[in-house]
C-alpha cells in the first residue's frame, strides 16, 4: 500500500499556506535525521527483541549549537513522561544541543550518546566550558517493541545526527516513530509547516511530532469523526485512549524570546485537540519550541519578508504584535494538526512483539467516508 | 427568535451522558446566580452607558465556603486577563469563597463586594480569622458595554449571590455574559455536564463558561466548519480572532486533590479547541476547578455510585486510576465544548454601545447546513 | 525616639555599594508615594476603626505606563495572599500601571481606584484600547488596624499617586506599612539599593518592601541572632512566626527580559532568609520586578556605565553574562536584606486596635548587643 | 586531619532537635548508599582521568518503589542543571524509583543503570507495566574530576543501591560528593534531621545535600561571616561564586500530599541562604521531597507521635495546620543549613585533575574565630 501525505489525499486542514516542503525543515537551517531499528519477529524475549524502535534528531542548524545557542522554550501539557533537559531551558531560555526523540526506556543511553556527540564537536565541554544540556524526548513503543532491550545505542544516535539533513522528512514508521501507535492505528513521525502572509510578518513555522496517543474512537480528520466510522482490526492498540504520549517540536524563524516561544508551545494543545486528542492520564505530552532567528540575516529566504523582526523581538508595537502572534499561533495549531495526520497517513502497517500489529490507517476508506 | 440549547437542536457532541440538567448545577450542591444589567442605548458616553454587562456567581455549596472550604485548582491557558485570587488557590489548594465573573474593568468593585459578602457571612474575617481569598474572573464586553462605567456595583453582586440557586442555569446573554461576543456572534454564559459510567467511578462533572473569544471563521460545531459557512452581519465583533477571553469553571463530585483538579483544568483547553478556539494573543483564558466531595456522604445522588471515592482520593490503584481520570478528562472536554456551544445557541442578539450589534447565531441555518 | 536607617546605626550588610539614596528611587525615574491613615483609638469597632493602614504606590516612570510599558516579572515565594495582576505579567512580561500596596481586605477598592487613575491618564482604556492590568499587593495589618473597614478609599490612592516622587523614601510606619509587624516588632516600608561595579555592568538595582512577617526569635541582623537576644514586650505580635506576609518590589535599569527579571525576583528569597525569614505557612510572599531600561538612553546617570546594555538584552556573551547576573543577584539579596532591616529600624512604635501595640525595635540595644 | 560533623565542633544551628542520627536516615525506612571513585593523578587526560567522582543513591524504602510508590514533589530554585525525572513527579506527585546523584555529564549512564535496576526488581516494566520514571540529579565536579570520562558506570550505580542502608550516612567527599567544592572549600555530601515536638505533630524530617556551590567570601556559619575571615588557599575553586550547584533531598514521615511536599521543598532556599548561598547564575539548585508515610502504621517510631496524621493528610483543621507546617518548614530550613555545613566540616582535602586542590575547611580556625 502506497503511503502518502494527508494533503496528497486532498485533505486540507487550516487556512495558512505551507512552506515549500510542508515540513519543519522549511525553517531556517533545520535538519532532521532518523535511525530506524527493525529486527526480529514473534514472541517478546525481553532484552533481546523483536526490535521496532529508533531515534530521530532535530538539528536546528548545521553549526555547533553549544557555541551558537538558540532561544528556546518548553511546555508540558501532561507530564507523564521521561523527557529530560527541560529545567535548564526553562531557566536559560536556550537550546544548546540538537533534540533527540526515542523510546521511553532508552532515554538514558540516548542522552549519554548525545552528550558524547556534543563533546566531540566542542571538546572543551566539561573542561573549560561548562556542562551541556540535551533534550531527549520519548514515547512508549512497547506494544510493538522490546522496550527492555534499550536497543538504541550510541552509534544509532550518531548515525541519525550524521544523516540529519534539510529537505523532505521521512514520516510515518521511521526513527523514533518506528514502533508507535496513534488513535489505534500505526502512528510515527509527522511534520508540516506554515508560512505567514507578509502582513503577519512573513515568518515560517514548522512542527514535527512523534505520535503515540489517542483512542480509536477519538480520531478527527478535518473535523470528521473518522474514529467513529472506522474500527481498527483487533489488537491492544485499540484500547489506548488516554495512554501513549506525543512529543511536539516547533521551529520558527520569527525572532522570539523564550517567553514568546513558550506561548507558541502552549498552542500545540489546540492542534492535538483538533485531531481528537485530550492528553490522557498516562500521556507524556511535551512541546519544545525554538527560534532559528538570532540575526536578521538568518531569516529564511522563502519567508518572503524581513520586515518586522525588530518589532517582535523588542516586544513593541502592540497592535502589530497581536497580529503577528495570532498568525504564529494559528500556524502552530495548523502545523501540529497536519503533522499528526501525516504521521498516520504516511505510516505503513507494522507487526512487532508477540505478533502485535499496528495497522496503517486505511486512507482510501477515510477519503471515501469523508466524501 | 426562540433560543434553545444546542442539544435541543439535535446537535450532540461527545459520547458521555449529561446529568439531569446538563449543567454545572448537576454537581453536588452547586448554585449559580446572575445579575444582568441592560440600560441605555446609542452613543457611548464613557462612564454613563449604554450598559450591557452583569455578574455571575458560582456558589459551590449553600453553607459558608470560608468555614467549609473545598479543594480547588486554577489553570491559566493564556494569561492576558485580570482574574484575581489565583495565587492563594495555587498555594493552599482551596476555595474559600464563591467565584464571581464580570467585565474586565469591574474586577476591583466586584472583588470588594465579594469580600463584604464573605465578612457578612463570617464576621470574624479580618478580626480573629485571617483574610479571605476571592476569585473574580472577567472578560471584556466593551464592544457592547460602557466599560469605564464599571456598572456592576456591590448590590448587584449581592443580588446575584442571593438569587443563586440549584436547578437550570440561565444561559446566553445573562449575568457576566450579557455583553460578550464569541466567534463573531453573541456569546455569553453556557453550561453542560457529564456523568461518568459506574465503571469509571460514576462521578458527575459540570462546566460553566463565560465566552468572549474566537474569530468568525474559526467556529466549529461538532466538527463542522460552521464559521466558514456563515458570515456574521458586519461589525467589529467579526474581527475578534485572537482577542476576547473565556472563563471556565469546572465542578466535580469526584474527591480529587488540588493537583488532580488542576489536571482536569488543563483539559478545558481541548474543549475550547473543539469549538475552534486557539487561545489568542490578547485572550485571558482561565480555568478554575473545584471538588464538592469533602466527605463520601456528599457524593451526589444521581452520580449513581459511591464506590471508588477512597481510591481516587488516596491516589492508589493505578490501573483503576487511569480509567477514572480518563473518564473525568473526557467529561471536561465534552462539557466545555457543549457549554461554549450553548452560550452561542442560547444567546439573543444584543445591540449596545454606539449601536454595535452582536447577532444571535442563526441556529436554523446552522442545523440546515450541518444536514 | 529618633528613628534612623540601619546603616546610620553603623550596621552594614553586604559588599556592594548603595546608590546615592540607598533607595528604589535610585533607579531610573522610579517614584514612590504614600498615603498614611491613622485615626481613632481603643476598642475595635469593625468597619469603623481604629484605622492604622494606608497605601504605597511605586510609579516606575513619570509618563503613562499604559503607553510606555516596561518589562516586568512576578514571582510567588509563598502564595497565601491576595495580590492581583500577576497572571497578565506572567503572560506578557510587561507592567502597564504603577504598583500599589495596601492592606489585605482593601485590594478590591485600591484596584478599582488604580484602574480609574489609569483611565484618567489614558481615556481610551476600555474604549479603543483594551483593558488595563494593575498589580495590587497587600499584607494583613489587622493586629493594629480595623481591616473590615477597608479604609483606603479612591482619594487616598490618588493622593499617593500624586505625591509620588523621586528622592528619599519615607520608611517605617508609612503608607502600606502603617499597621504592619515584622519579627514581633513594628515593621513597615523599607528600601535600599545597590550599584554594581563597572565590570559587572554598572547597573543600579533597588528594592522596596512592605514587611509583615517573621517570628520574634527568628530575627537576624547582619548574621547576629538579635531575635534571641531581645524579647518584644508582650502582645500578640510576638506570636506571628509563620503568619504575616511580605511584598517585595525590585527595580533595575539593567535592560533585562521578563525571564531574566524573574530570575532576579527569585533571589529575593535569599534576602528575606538573611533576616531570619522562611516564608511561613500563612504568608503571602510576593516579588515584582521591572526594568526601567527600554532604551539605552534611559540608563540611569549615576549607574556610571552604559556599556553592556546590548549584551544582557541579547543574551549573548555567556561568560560576561554570568558576571552581570551574579552581580545583579547579589544586589537583590543585599537590597532586600537591608530594606527589611530599614523597615524595622525606621518604624516608630504604633498602638492601634484594642490597644494592641507594635513596638519599635530598640536599636540602641541592638547595636549594643551586636558590639 | 580528623573530620567531624559541625555539631561535634559545638556549632549548633537552629532550635529544633535532631533525630537520633541527625541524618535523612532518621526518616522512616530511608537508606543511603555511595559508590566513591578515586583513581589517577596529575594532568587531565580527557576521558581517562583523574577520576574524583561517584554516585549517591537515596532509597526511600526497602521494597519496590515501583510497586509501592511514595508521594513526592520537586522544586527548581535555579534551573541551570541537568536533573532528569522532574516532569513526571510534577504530574503524578509520586516517586517510583530511588533517587540518584552523580556528576553532570554522567546523568545519562546513571539514568540507564537506574532503569535497569528498576527492571531487575520489577520485570514487568515496559512489558505489562508502563515505563519507570527515575530522578537523577547532578553537580559539576569538573574542577577535580575528568568529567568527559563519565566514569560512573552501571556497576557503580548498582553497588550504591546494594550498599544503601539505614544508619549513619558517610558525609563529605563520598559518593556524588567526591569531587565537589563549596564556598571555595571541599564540599560533598551532608545530611541532618529534625524531629518536631509533639504539639507540632511529632514528625521527623531529614535532608541530604550534594554541595557544589558558593563563593569563598559568602560562607556563613551560624550567622558568622566565616567566608570573610578565612581565605582558601589559591585555586580556581575560590572563584566559584555563582557557579556550581546543589542538590537537596528532603524526606519526611509526615503524611503530606505532593502539593504540601512542594511547599517544604521551597523552604530549602532559606536553608541554603543561611549558609551564604544565593543561587548563582550557573547553578543547578534542585530540591526533591518525598513522604514515607503512606499508612499511619509506617509512621516512624522515634517520631514520638502518631496523632495528627489524618489531620494533615486531609488538609483540615486550619489552625493546627499552620502549626504543623510552620514546624515542618523550620525543620527544612534547619536541616538543609546543617547538612550544608556538615558537607564542609566532614570533607577532607581532595587533590584531583591537573593538581587542582579543594581544601578541607579548617574547622579549628573556624571554631576559634567564632569564639
Amino acid at each position: 500500500m502506497l503511503r502518502k501525505r494527508i494533503r496528497e489525499w486532498g485533505i486540507h486542514t487550516g487556512e495558512l499556506s505551507p512552506g515549500p516542503l510542508n515540513a519543519i525543515t522549511d525553517v531556517g537551517d533545520v535538519r532532521v535525521g532518523h535511525t530506524t531499528l527493525i529486527s526480529g519477529d514473534g514472541e517478546l524475549k525481553p532484552g533481546l527483541g523483536p526490535v521496532r524502535t529508533g531515534v530521530t534528531v532535530i538539528v536546528p542548524h548545521g553549526g555547533s549549537l553549544f557555541q551558537d545557542k538558540l532561544r528556546a522554550a518548553v511546555h508540558t501539557i501532561n507530564g507523564f513522561g521521561k523527557v529530560c533537559g527541560f529545567e535548564q531551558v526553562r531557566e536559560t531560555g536556550r537550546l544548546e544541543a540538537p533534540i533527540a526523540l526515542t523510546n521511553t526506556l532508552n532515554v538514558g543511553l540516548v542522552l549519554d550518546a548525545m552528550v558524547q556527540a556534543s563533546i566531540r564537536q566542542d571538546p572543551e565541554i566539561g573542561i573549560r566550558a561548562p556542562s551541556v544540556n540535551v533534550i531527549v524526548g520519548e514515547t512508549n513503543d512497547g506494544y510493538l517493541n522490546d522496550l527492555q532491550g534499550r536497543h538504541v545505542h550510541a552509534e544509532h544516535v550518531w548515525a541519525a545526527l550524521e544523516n540529519a539533513r534539510r529537505g523532505p522528512v521521512q514520516e510515518g514508521a521511521n526513527g523514533a516513530g518506528t514502533g508507535t501507535c496513534c488513535f489505534g492505528w500505526k502512528g510515527g513521525i509527522g511534520t508540516a509547516s506554515r508560512v505567514l502572509p507578509l502582513e503577519m510578518g512573513g515568518f515560517t513555522l514548522g512542527a514535527l511530532v512523534q505520535t503515540n496517543f489517542g483512542g480509536p474512537r477519538d480520531l478527527l480528520i478535518a473535523g470528521h469523526p473518522v474514529g467513529k466510522w472506522l474500527t481498527p482490526p483487533e489488537g491492544e492498540a485499540q484500547g489506548k485512549a488516554g495512554q501513549g504520549s506525543v512529543m511536539v517540536v516547533l521551529a520558527t524563524d520569527a525572532p522570539l524570546s523564550s517567553r514568546q516561544l513558550r506561548r507558541l508551545c502552549v498552542r500545540a494543545a489546540a492542534g492535538l485537540a483538533r485531531t481528537g486528542g485530550w492528553y490522557g492520564h498516562g500521556s507524556g505530552d511535551f512541546v519544545i519550541g525554538f527560534s532559528t532567528a538570532k540575526r536578521a540575516s538568518e531569516h529564511t529566504a522563502h519567508s518572503r519578508s524581513n520586515a518586522p523582526l525588530q518589532l517582535v523581538a523588542q516586544e513593541e508595537g502592540l497592535a502589530a504584535e497581536g497580529i503577528v502572534f495570532n498568525g504564529l499561533f494559528r500556524a502552530v495549531v495548523e502545523s501540529v494538526e497536519e503533522a499528526v495526520l501525516d504521521s498516520l497517513s504516511c505510516a505503513e502497517t507494522m507487526v512487532g512483539r508477540d505478533g502485535h500489529a499496528a495497522y496503517a490507517l486505511p486512507m482510501e476508506q477515510v477519503v471515501e467516508k469523508i466524501r
